[in-house]
């Protein structure tokens, strides 16, 4: 005899589903949100329903928006001679909490991942290059992901672009700020030697 | 000028409220739930309002429920004659994980806390003297948490219950199963040598 309920358990399995959020911790969220008074409850539900029906794809850069184009894309005040490309609207939300980068993005939406059937024209790039013909790009800041697929990604786009005449660059790649060269990686510390710059 | 949108900040919002999810990881899960399709999202935000809607607190034992009573209180098979008193509805999951208890629980939603302002009067207690005189119990085993409020929760109801010639227990503290001598704090070891047991 199980002794669960079948809404509990559906709550439990439908946050279980969340990146990062295994079974255990489903059920203790599960457990807070039934302790929850009504009406957070069901700010909670609404934010979500909300957030999903608001949020669309910027139909220029691909960023997350409530507006098209999105924000960044009608900001005037930003430049529009760079495009820094990412994989993932989080990444723009990453590099906005810099606040060092003042051109605009571009996200891919993915990498390309022949291992995983994911080509090139299964990622946002086709609307990259359109962009690059009607825009006055002067330069491209690759900062997809440092492994892999990132830098496969990364490779192919440099290719693709270069013969234009578009400077095409790559963020840099080495031991973290704060990092210790002892608990470094071969790769990265590699990454580090390679990347080296004169003082 | 802000980039992020109003929808998307208020389920960050209400995500972080959730307990052992900070700003960085709701924003995960706020990017995630974005990129679901839109019937998972539903999906999970009806499960919310579902699980809400539906459960509530058994009116014997107070453990979480969609039925009144609940399963395990109307379980013919389990024993009449052992409660356990918990704190809350997760340990009855969690002594249920277990398997090897057949009597019935009483959840007491709370722990006495006088610096919180949280008195007998506040948990579920009342209801637990009112079982023991309809129901034929023998024992009563005392399973709140080994910390401050749940010692002296279970003193208090071992005290208020004792008079009344039925045995009250405690479970055990000790070491952990597969834990270390050398690295068990002082409060356990010394509960450990106090609970041992002649072999």
């Amino acid at each position: 005899m199980r002794y669960d309920s079948k809404s509990l358990n559906q709550l439990i399995g439908e946050l279980s589903k969340l990146p990062g959020i295994g079974r255990r911790t489903a059920q203790r969220l599960a457990f807070h949100i039934l302790s929850l008074k009504d009406s957070e409850a069901q700010a909670l539900a609404e934010a979500i329903l909300e957030a999903k029906q608001t949020m669309r794809y910027c139909s220029e850069c691909g960023n997350l928006t409530d507006v098209d184009p999105c924000a960044i894309c009608s900001d005037k005040s930003r430049d529009d001679k760079v495009i820094c490309v990412v994989e993932s609207a989080r990444d723009v939300a990453s590099m906005e909490r810099l606040r060092e980068f003042r051109g605009r993005y571009h996200v891919l939406h993915g990498t390309i991942s022949p291992l995983d059937g994911v080509g090139p024209e299964d990622i946002n790039l086709k609307s990259l290059i359109t962009r690059l013909a009607q825009e006055p790009v002067e330069e491209i800041i690759l900062a997809t992901n440092p492994n892999i697929e990132g830098e496969a990604t990364a490779m192919y786009i440099a290719r693709l672009i270069k013969p234009s005449g578009i400077k095409v660059t790559r963020i840099a790649h080495g031991i973290p700020v704060g990092g210790d060269l002892e608990y470094t990686d071969e790769a990265t510390l590699s990454k580090a030697m390679e990347g080296r710059r004169e003082l």
